[in-house]
């Protein structure tokens, strides 16, 4: 970062010196992760840009936001529709949950046995170390699991903006006209906040900017069809992972040059890794930024990533939010609903579409074995994934269940598990 | 049991030899733990002679009433609506899960970090030793937390008549009207089972049978305000969790046998304990049968239990629903689904009504410090614990949070906090 930012985080109350060991040990995984892989796009220099002012000139962006009265909106999942807080000029920002940071203090406040996705939400707070956190108006929460639901409660004592979001656990009427009801309300919440009306042409706006945000990330998943892989799963992920941080025109341009670079490269056969090296399409719980432990284990482990059925991933954005001709504010509401209710989120009971999501993806991608990540202590997805396991090898896909956290500790042991899982894919 | 009653488990599929085993062990641990307690009030005769049949009379009850064409209908909380059930003439009975039985099997299909009841509950029918679980015509879940909710997508695979009621998680009015259509949807699961129909007047009838086996539990909790205590709190829990599993007609009229006898013995100023014994308050997780380490161990410490804040105690029991003069099936529905909206479960979020009946109990029974019970793993009850204790402690409540399973290898630490926090609380 070429600006001296100081200033701006102090104003933030960030823990100054706290922030500055955590850049630190991000700065150098960065580079020892990302910066050290060979052959990348070009098109990723935007993305190592954005990565080195995360903290930095995207902070500022949101500040200057702020400074012409646009409101700041902070969310830790994929059912807060971004296409209401566009409606409002707003601008949405996905939370720092993904390092291990002031454990000690989060466990003072929760279970030691809470998934550290959580942990390291209240971590971030408690270390005054989340600038996005800091600059948000409002901090969005939602009850995917027990362990959010619950923490929220909690959360909500350090805190002072935050507002939840109520979710079905089933697919039925009832569970839909629940999401419908809670989306208006959170519409509402909008409005009051930001004194700006919602109106079908401003939402319908927000849905377009959204769609061809999705749009670009269907894009590249699909490109990672090709073989040899044109781009790592580790700066596959990493674009995923800014799609809910950047600003979303340019993040979507940014993402379509990437795009027009790898089709190139897929013409002239041209490939991250060798034609040969085995395919693998990780599964289930999200990884936020800076949670790169499991892709870095794998894609340095001679295979390739090529999918990621995952919040940060797929699930976040497989759909599209039907906008047509629709200039009835109610009905590009119900269109909305229609979207996010078909999340396929292991919040649902039960989740048949994930399992067929995984297979699709599985084929697509022309991936040889799935491994399934899973936060030890995310009960959704860990009780979920002995199915999923049970299911796809009984189709004849390999798969590999690995439990973790994000401490480091158990990284050699999954590295042993997972070179065995690709000599058998191999084999 | 004088009648062998082999014939008929084997008949309903159970492990002959693992059930004696079972039953043996539960045998000595009611001998040791219920019997050698000293000045019992005779009306717990009843309870005893009733947990003596658990096995063997009650399910023969049960099968007597099958055979009569009645439907049995297994459940595993206190959201399942008995009324229901009752207006339709079956029998509603709880399912075991308060023991550590084949939970190596169990953890072949669930993660080892899910909580000991869910666990009991897929090892009594891996192991093939629940003579309730087989007997139910259906097996009701309920989706109150995610260890539930996901583990009932691989129960459902073992029990072929498992249905699932969804849950609201937040008191809304969406939430409540997923509720009412919840209950709806099993009402007429129910009719379509039984070839009956619920009417206003068998609905009523319900009502009146539950309320009177409710008012007859809060008359034993009202007794048990007096000091010296009339009732040891493991005879209470007893008659607590028989509530789930026998004849309510019968059960209330043995529990107000019992409140007779205590109402002459409170009289006469008889305890079960002398006049100074501390007096506790247990809240937090469900205790089933035959989970009775932590009241053992408290009251083999020289304290009494008062009151337990429980699904298996005053939380499973405290309202009633209004019956009136209501005629209207409609009307009386809306008041069932009043009645359970009000449950202060941990599933909801907030959930300040349960701080506040915490603080109630204590304050009415007398109690001298609260003792909040959480099952390992359990995160709705343990995530809530933490600001539980925070806020009774606030409030001047000594608090102390124990976290548990079905083990006993914890036993004797568990005995050493209990009787620091017994010191604590007399000091």
């Amino acid at each position: 970062m070429s600006v001296d930012y100081r200033p701006m985080w102090s104003q933030l109350g960030l823990d100054l010196n706290a922030h500055d060991a955590l850049l630190s040990v991000l700065g150098k995984a960065y580079q020892d992760i990302f910066l050290a892989q060979t052959d990348r796009p070009e098109g990723m220099k935007y993305f190592d840009f954005v990565m080195s002012e995360v903290h930095g000139l995207r902070i500022k962006e949101l500040l200057d936001a702020k400074a012409e009265g646009r409101k700041v909106i902070g969310s830790y999942c994929v059912f807060v529709p971004e296409e209401l807080i566009l409606a409002v000029d707003g601008v949405s920002v996905g939370l720092c949950a993904g390092a291990e940071f002031a454990f000690a203090e989060a466990e003072k406040l929760l279970p030691r046995n809470t998934c550290a996705l959580i942990k390291s939400a209240f971590g971030f707070k408690l270390g005054k170390v989340c600038p996005y956190l800091e600059a948000c108006d409002l901090v969005v929460g939602e009850n995917t699991c027990d362990g959010k639901k619950k923490a929220y409660e909690t959360l909500d004592d350090l805190i002072k903006n935050l507002y939840v979001i109520d979710l079905p656990q089933m697919k039925s009427e009832s569970g839909k006209a629940l999401l419908k009801a809670e989306y208006q309300k959170f519409a509402a919440k909008l409005e009051e906040m930001s004194g700006k009306t919602i109106t079908a042409e401003r939402l319908r706006k927000g849905i377009e900017i959204v769609n061809n945000k999705r749009k670009a990330l269907h894009r590249l998943a699909a490109l990672r069809n090709a073989s040899p892989a044109p781009i790592s799963g580790l700066d596959a992920l990493l674009v995923n992972q800014i799609s809910f941080y950047d600003d979303p025109l340019r993040f979507t341009n940014s993402v379509n040059a990437l795009c027009d670079e790898l089709e190139t490269r897929i013409k002239a056969a041209q490939g991250v890794r060798p034609q040969q090296t085995p395919r693998i399409l990780v599964s289930g719980c999200p990884m936020a930024v800076p949670n790169w432990k499991l892709p870095w284990i794998v894609e340095t482990s001679s295979a390739v990533i090529v999918g990621e059925e995952s919040c940060v991933g797929e699930r976040g954005s497989r759909n599209l939010t039907q906008d047509g001709s629709d200039t009835r504010l109610d009905l590009l509401m119900d269109n909305l609903v229609e979207r996010y209710f078909k999340v396929d989120c292991a919040v649902f009971t039960p989740n048949p579409d994930r399992l067929q999501h995984i297979r699709e993806m599985f084929a697509t991608h022309n991936a040889q074995g799935v491994i399934h990540y899973n936060l030890q202590f995310c009960q959704p997805y860990q009780i979920e994934s002995g199915g999923v396991e049970r299911q796809l090898e009984d189709a004849g896909i390999p798969t590999l269940v690995i439990d973790t956290d994000y401490s480091q500790e158990d990284a050699g042991q999954i590295r042993t598990r997972v070179e065995a899982f690709i000599e058998r894919i191999q084999g």
